[in-house]
């Protein structure tokens, strides 16, 4: 179904003006007159959010059903950006069913802290992890002819004060941490739309940041889609059209046009910057209205089967003592916790799905080894109305009612070979507009983990949270499965992993920290007065506890297998595509297992911060008993770089890198070095610069290093023509109080501009 | 001898810019025609560093002998404002005895890093401490008619890339951490001059920064006397004169002077900026020639037992175990290590002293027991030559060598009862003009250490060193004493605490973290690209291991005694002043002693980040055996306010704040809880308020509550009349897409202002 569509000559002003800003709350303006009609947006990141009502944005109606994918925190731990993208092509489908013409996702913010109430939604701690794994995102629902909305630009990296607070974000950190992830999804996918974030960064609205809209979006990285606020990011709507965001939502009620049309006849903006706005509005239309109508419904059947399949691939096995996992269907097993019944499968928030079904960790269960006995052993708060945002922590129950729980969990548990316990968060304890303000898990749960362990040695403690949390019980009991919030087939998922239907190879996307107070931002989050300073800079999650050499529970990267992997030694060679890795890995098991390769990259005795590793590539690989892989990984050029600020570029440093791999960021088997010759940084001389700089100068140097070294300072500063700390330090405005003429450092400041 | 000042409208153009900068390296121009005298002014915080050549600021030649007293990082130790008083007051004497004006000290920035080479020469990583401190050396000082110069004025905290840096510092942390102790001193004691620092402070050099220079150094904190450039830290003069530096120091050679007059001539200068420095150095010069001539010559005996005295009073008992020290003139001793014999008593750089004689442990120590066997156990560096700012690193002993001193002092341990083993940190690993980059001991006093305490386990380790060390030999040693660097007398000093002459009283004003990746700093020093981001806030020291819970050797505020004391309770009440708390303390033992009560206050519950415990007051206080002495202490209500950047003010929070008394932060025998009625505070309502900023307003408060709560905002966004978060924390900017009137946003805003 496709339609002529203006240019945006055949547009009056109004008209583009209205274009810029929602009808409604999930609606584009259509313009009638000309054969423009209105495109519709939802929510979604892991499943579509198509409310029934328009205006219905708080979810007081139940949306259209669909299937409800794992949330980013459970599909990163596949770390398998096919995988994303094959969920991703299916949420593009149930859009293009739906007639929806953008779904808003990915978020790909970094979790900065583990208390961020929205790290659910978001996939990692590690920036390239984040990128790839968002790609995945992008491509698999775009391949289906319906836009993407990569969010929440940028550094909004926590829910308290959210829609005022200024992430203050150094230079680096901003640069190599935080639009990391947004560049590499922009760079490998042109997603159709991003979504500015509610926050200001360094002291500017997101929605009205020409550095970032404009500068960096678009002239650095080459975006050639809309810029859409979140729904009521848009500030002062003038400052934003400037800036370059294209499109505000929901609707302003008309106020907003009215204020550009104004403006621009007043003077105050120029209609250039509308008309490039609204041009963009009309090049998603067209986009969105190129796609043919979808043929055929909904097959849930397969969409929750792919569900199934994701949410066996996001759990994340963090210990498996005596290989008490996996469970035989013969043995008999008690399951406890009511999440094994009533499974928390997604968070609360403009995320919330409506699933077309859901399974539960017991029935599946049931379904493969008959009749267990099921203690719900505490008693979960009500979940939240509407999209499950939650208002408050209900009362607990009783200690006595929990009590008399426990101890029909413990009668359980002793009359099991094993014992399954099924705890976590609720609802309330983490959701979209809130963050948490410590990591435990509720104590009647801790308290159920502790009385079950004491009467069964064969425990198995099975998680369903969307941030990490502490496990004091870790040394208590011999397994420990993460299960996430792993969408409507998590239940199956679960009891795949549990009985080896599924061989289970999630890796953490974020390291487990023993404490709160480990953890990077435990000092600066969520800041205070409307401001947050990223205080750790560019040492986030195992970046922090590597260079300050704090134990983790468990590290970035980690995850355990049914069988077992060995690595051979790895190789390292410089190409025009970045260093090319090569390893051999083998499955030394008997049972065919997936084994996440991952690499690391350091540059020992680089000039600037650096953290003792950083991420660079990864590859999820399936490897058959006995079998040999040969993984190739390719850490590329640009994610070598770091962010030189002097000179606003990224910089590859010369140098012997060095490539660590293995199978967690903590767990290194191979490792090489590779010899790289970079980029000339080339620091323009000025005032400020030292007598060092203007000597490193190609075009100043020699003119310095000659002239400098015959004067009065070089007598005192220099030995052997070499500068001591002291002159090597000095700016040159200072010179001349050390009989350095003025005339000449006017010429070294000329050689060097 | 005083003289008529005239006025500064006797002074033409060309005499007033010369008045602005120096005549050479240590004098102020004269200006002969109007009888304006030439002054001089001095390096030496804790002794006179008068170089004898006008222009030897490097110390080429000796300078005039000077009795040199503990450096700081000793005289800090003692926490005894009064002892730094007669400490200045002797320094004061020395410098009219040679008719210098001005003595450039005390120093007192916080030690942010462990790794600064400077910190020598600061107090403190507390500002309070630091405050304390400098105010005794000013008063000191100053109460013989000579100045000071407080300085690194401000955020000075690194020797690395010190002349061009910016500490990029956040308000909260600026305020309460870095200008507190400037602060402190200049309320206190009006010091004549202040020196600003070579480093830039947010992106503005120190040296012209009218934030710095005149807004807060003057109109907030009232400072009256003058402003001089660290020597060489003027950058563009004009832009210096206009922001408040009012002294250029070294000279320019004129050519400041031909800047400045050119400027006024040229319109660009404002000439009553000029006047107002230029008569901010001739109040300095009447001042300075006020003083009455010097009656005789120096004391050297007198001002060296005052030395003694302080280094005694210095020197923190770390560790005593089984009560091993004090030893007895009896005891058969091995003194171990060259440090004994060559003592490291001050630090290198622009403090280094000439002093008037040296005294050593070895001699002290024999002075009173008699002949003890001494063994070097390894080669110190040659000391560097001038004011011992180290070039380089010696080339280490061979290996042999090092065994057969080790062997030596083996075997002289070996035969003795007592092993004193004298080891630390030599000249060319910290200085004034570089930065550490590790806190271990040179390797061959760690293996001097350990064969030592192998070879006998009474074995007593002394430290020299300026900057706090690892000490991991710490569980295999009965006692350790820090001393520091402590002047000329330290020698006796350490005699006398080690034989029992002096109870040692000293206590840590730094913590010593068990590693260098502990430290908050860790992770953003020393920066780089002329840029150091002070990431960690207000947790220095010992607020972020408190904050982190991470685990220290010895915890600021610690020491031990030859005695004991007892803590009766405390009790704290409100007055006008602040918080009056009382305490008992008895001395336990048998011996006369000192104890160190300190008080740290905390307010659980505060709206802003807070440090667990901070330190508010302390008080050193003599006890004889079996007294009980009441110790009154002020936390004064300066020091009970956090900095509100969003008012720019200093905000008194209210609530009950809670006082712990005891003998370091981390023991704590007695607290108290006192209830405190602060300032309100009331934040301008502006776009970017929250819906809850705004109803918490005094006047539009009333408004805004009443008329939001009837709109169809109030009717989504609150529940019983109270706002849920998402409202709560609802910019008022937004206000107009949820259905408020822009009319009633605009009252809000007018009555809010």
């Amino acid at each position: 179904m496709e339609h002529h569509m203006p240019d945006i000559s055949d547009l009056t002003l109004e008209e583009k003006a209205a274009l810029t800003s929602g009808l409604d709350f999930w609606r584009l303006e259509a313009i009638e007159r000309l054969g423009i009609q209105s495109i519709m947006v939802t929510d979604g990141p892991h499943g579509l959010r198509k409310q029934a009502g328009d205006s219905d944005h708080l979810g007081l109606n139940a949306s259209v059903p669909a299937t409800c994918f794992p949330p980013a925190v459970g599909l990163g731990a596949s770390w398998d950006p096919e995988l994303a993208a094959r969920v991703g092509a299916a949420i593009g489908t149930e859009a293009a069913i739906e007639d929806v013409a953008v779904v808003l996702g990915p978020g790909v913010n970094i979790k900065r802290s583990v208390l961020c109430g929205r790290n659910f939604e978001y996939f990692s701690e590690d920036p390239i992890h984040a990128s790839d794994m968002g790609s995945g995102i992008v491509r698999g629902i775009q391949s289906q002819g319906v836009g993407t909305s990569l969010k929440h630009f940028a550094a909004n990296n926590q829910e308290t004060d959210r829609m005022r607070v200024s992430s203050d974000v150094d230079p680096r950190p901003l640069r190599e941490i935080y639009l990391r992830a947004f560049q590499g999804v922009v760079e490998d996918e042109q997603p159709w739309t991003v979504m500015c974030s509610y926050n200001r960064v360094n002291g500017v609205y997101a929605s009205e940041d020409p550095f970032l809209l404009t500068e960096v979006l678009r002239d650095e990285w080459g975006f050639e889609g809309l810029v859409v606020s979140d729904w009521g990011a848009s500030n002062v709507r003038i400052e934003g059209i400037k800036a370059g965001m294209d499109l505000e939502m929901p609707s302003s009620g008309g106020l907003s046009d009215r204020q550009l049309v104004a403006a621009v006849k007043a003077g105050e903006l120029d209609e250039a910057d509308l008309d490039r706005s609204a041009e963009r509005v009309l090049n998603l239309i067209r986009r969105a209205t190129e796609r043919a109508a979808a043929a055929g419904s909904l097959d849930v059947d397969a969409h929750h089967a792919l569900a199934r399949e994701a949410a066996g691939r996001s759990i994340v096995l963090l210990k498996n003592e005596n290989g008490i996992l996996p469970l035989s269907p013969s043995q008999k097993v008690a399951v406890i916790g009511e999440f094994a019944e009533k499974p928390r499968y997604q968070g609360g928030g403009s995320s919330h799905i409506n699933p077309t079904r859901v399974d539960t960790a017991l029935e599946q269960i049931r379904e493969v080894a008959g009749d267990v006995t099921y203690a719900p052993g505490y008693v979960l708060p009500e979940a939240p109305e509407g999209i499950g945002m939650s208002g408050g922590k209900a009362p607990k129950q009783p200690e006595s009612v929990l009590a008399e729980l426990r101890e029909a969990a413990v009668a359980a548990a002793k009359d099991a070979e094993i014992a399954l316990v099924f705890v976590g968060l609720p609802d309330e304890d983490e959701s979209e507009g809130f963050d948490r303000d410590h990591i435990n898990l509720p104590d009647e749960h801790l308290a159920l983990v502790d009385a079950v362990a004491a009467a069964n040695p064969n425990t198995v403690v099975v998680l369903s949270n969307g941030g990490v949390v502490a496990l004091p019980f870790a040394d208590r009991v011999p397994a420990i499965v993460e299960s996430w919030l792993l969408g409507q087939a998590g239940g199956s998922g679960v009891a795949d992993v549990l009985y080896g239907a599924v061989n289970p190879s999630g890796r953490l996307a974020e390291s487990f920290p023993y404490r709160l107070e480990d953890t990077a931002a435990f000092t600066s989050f969520p800041g205070e007065g409307q401001h947050v300073r990223y205080g750790e800079g560019i040492y986030v999650g195992y970046r922090w506890y590597d260079a300050r050499k704090i134990d983790v529970a468990y590290p970035f990267g980690h995850g355990l297998s049914y069988t077992s992997f060995a690595y051979g030694d790895a190789t390292a060679r410089w190409t025009d595509e970045g260093i090319a890795i090569s390893v051999d890995v083998t499955n030394t098991g008997d049972r065919a297992g997936r084994e996440v390769v991952q690499a690391y990259v350091s540059l020992p005795g680089s000039a600037v911060d650096r953290a003792p590793r950083e991420l660079k590539a990864f590859q999820s690989v399936e490897i058959q008993p006995g079998e040999t892989v040969t993984v190739e990984l390719l850490a590329r050029k640009r994610d070598l770089r770091y962010w030189e600020e002097r000179v606003s570029s990224w910089i590859l440093e010369s140098g012997d890198y060095v490539v660590e791999v293995g199978s967690s960021s903590r767990e290194l088997h191979a490792s090489a070095t590779v010899s790289v010759s970079g980029d000339a940084l080339v620091i323009p001389v000025t005032r400020d610069s030292s007598v060092g700089d203007a000597f490193a100068h190609p075009v100043a140097g020699p003119i310095a290093r000659a002239e400098i070294s015959a004067s009065p300072f070089g007598a005192i500063m220099m030995t052997d023509g070499e500068l001591n700390p002291m002159g090597n330090d000095m700016p040159l405005s200072r010179l001349v109080s050390f009989g350095v003429p003025a005339e000449l450092v006017t010429r070294i400041l000329a050689a060097g501009a």
